[in-house]
This record gives structure tokens, C-alpha cells and sequence, in this order.
């Protein structure tokens, strides 16, 4: 199954503030572009996101309207909690165990291309060499400090077919083919 | 005086390994290209850097031919060295104390545009408000730890006016008006 990531970080390359805040993302102007949301959405069919991204939606309280995700199934990583948040029931599906049992799971499901979210679920799919293409979006500032989008990798990750866009809103855009021979 | 950045880190933001090195920068194929150097360095009249950074490039042992900095006056900025490496003698000056004043001793010496190199330098200068520009060039490889570009910055820093290129040996440029309001 192909996997892949769209996520927003800082110019400096943290997905969250030291205590885990994106307010800055919205006020640096990242909901008034699409900047390709839609079209990477329409080429995935399913999500598997880590616990700590999926507290994180659900402090949205996002409305109906407001949901990103349409009706694709998304699996959550957790191996502390086997309840997703009230407002997220009927919406998420926990899962602990083995990743590449998932996967597999997923697959014989007919799912052909997961959106994997969350920097620990992230760095984990790249340490188990599943993670296939990436892009990531920086928005125009330096946070100093945070969380970084990428954990420690366990082997060497080379990047491939680098793509690169700007938009009006001075958010930057790149997209790689990731190599892990 | 314009202040002004031209630096390269991994693709998860890193300008070196943990133990200092940037050799992973060269085996990812930075040599192959010039990737707007050249013309940044026309645009520049004199270079300030941290000692780190110096001792770098005195590791490098560059021949006359190799040396990218031409005849540009080089300021190093170190509290605890008073005297370079005997490879960069006659190529380099150091100083200790305070930048403002260093910054206005080289405008009286009739310098207009000063190339500001070295992690720590760079957040320095960011913090004391002198960066104007930034040109951040981005490796097609993930370090997953190393040491950051940026340290931690004392107030908010927006970014603006981006522009995007990718080259063909994959390496992705973003280059920044920075912004301290």
C-alpha cells in the first residue's frame, strides 16, 4: 500500500510549539489556501494518525462542515487508549499492535493509499520503511522551539524527485519520492 | 547594513550531524551545482561568522583554488579564540564583543551587505533583529538529529515575500524576507 504525508510546519521545521499548540499555523494564514489539500485528499484512501494527532483534532471540535476528512476510515495508533474522544466516535477506529499488520489488514480491505499523520506515527512508518512520498508544507515563520516533524530514523532516508510550489500566502511546498536504499 | 543568510541544512531542518559534521551535505550532491552562490555572493561585500563555523572550514584545509569566499573580508566572532587557525591567517579576522558595534564599524568601513554565517551566529543576529534575508537550501535527505539551524528565538519572526526553486540534483531553495513586527 502507498503511504504518504501532507503536513505543515514551521519554516524552521516543527509540526508544534513546546506544548504541542498549532494556533501559530492558523494565524500565519494557512486557512485561506487549499495549497493542495484537496487534490492529496482525492489520492488517498485512508488515514492512520498517531494518538497525540488525533487529541489534537479533536480539541477542534471541528463541526460537520468543518471536518477535513470526509467519510474515509481513520485508524488511530494508541496503545494506552481503546476509546477515541466522544466527539470523535463513529469518526475514528483505535488500533494497537503491529504496523505492518495494519497495513496488511488495510490492504486486504481493498485500501490502496493511506495518509499517515502525526510526527511519531511518521517517523516510526519511515523507521519501518513504509512511508513512500512526502509533502510538506512551511509556513512563513521560525518557531525557535518545538516539536520537529521528524524523530530519530534508524537508517539512511534519501529524498527523490524534489517538487516545489509557493503560494500567495507565502507558505512554501515541497515534495519528495523518499529512498531507503 | 543588509544582513543576509545563505545556508544549506537536510531536509528536516539540521545543519549538521550531531557530532558536527556536514559531509553528508556533500555526499548528497551540493558540489554538482551552484544553486544560486555565485550570484549570492555578488550581492555580498564582507562576511561575518561564528567560530564553529571557522573551524569548519579550516577542517575543509582548502586549497587557494577551493577557497569560495574570495577576497571578502571575514569577520569571526569568538569570546574565547584570539587568533584563527594557521589555514585561515590572512583570511580571516576575529573579534569579541558586541555585534551592534561590529555591525557599525563595518558600515564606517563602507560595507553595505554582510553575509551572516554559522547556527549560532545566524540566531544571534536574528534575535538582535539585523537578518533581513534568508536563503535556505535544503538537501534531499533526512538527518532525523543533528544540530538545528535555528536556537531559540526571543520574539515572533514572520517571514515574507517567498520564492521557491528546486534544482536537478533534487535540492530544494526557499529565499526570505525576514519580518520582527
Amino acid at each position: 500500500m502507498k503511504c504518504s504525508v501532507y503536513i505543515a510546519t514551521s519554516a524552521d521545521g516543527y509540526i508544534a510549539t513546546p506544548d504541542g499548540s498549532v494556533d501559530w499555523l492558523h494565524s500565519a494564514g494557512n486557512q485561506q489556501a487549499d495549497m493542495g489539500f484537496q487534490a492529496y485528499m482525492i489520492s488517498v484512501d485512508c488515514m492512520i494518525m498517531g494518538r497525540k494527532c488525533m487529541e489534537m483534532i479533536a480539541s477542534f471540535n471541528l463541526t460537520p462542515e468543518q471536518w477535513p476528512y470526509g467519510d474515509m476510515p481513520i485508524m488511530v495508533l494508541s496503545n494506552t487508549i481503546k476509546t477515541p474522544p466522544e466527539n470523535l466516535r463513529g469518526k475514528v477506529e483505535m488500533y494497537s499492535g503491529d504496523i505492518n499488520l495494519l497495513i496488511g489488514k488495510l490492504e486486504s480491505d481493498g485500501y490502496k493509499s493511506a495518509y499517515i499523520d502525526g510526527g511519531s506515527t511518521i517517523t516510526s512508518f519511515i523507521n519501518l520503511q513504509l512511508i513512500n512520498e512526502m509533502t510538506i508544507t512551511q509556513a512563513p515563520m521560525l518557531l525557535g522551539e518545538g516539536l520537529p516533524l521528524f524523530g530519530k530514523i534508524n537508517h539512511p532516508v534519501t529524498l527523490q524527485d524534489a517538487q516545489s510550489r509557493v503560494f500567495a500566502n507565502d507558505f512554501t511546498q515541497v515534495k519528495y519520492k523518499v529512498n531507503y536504499s
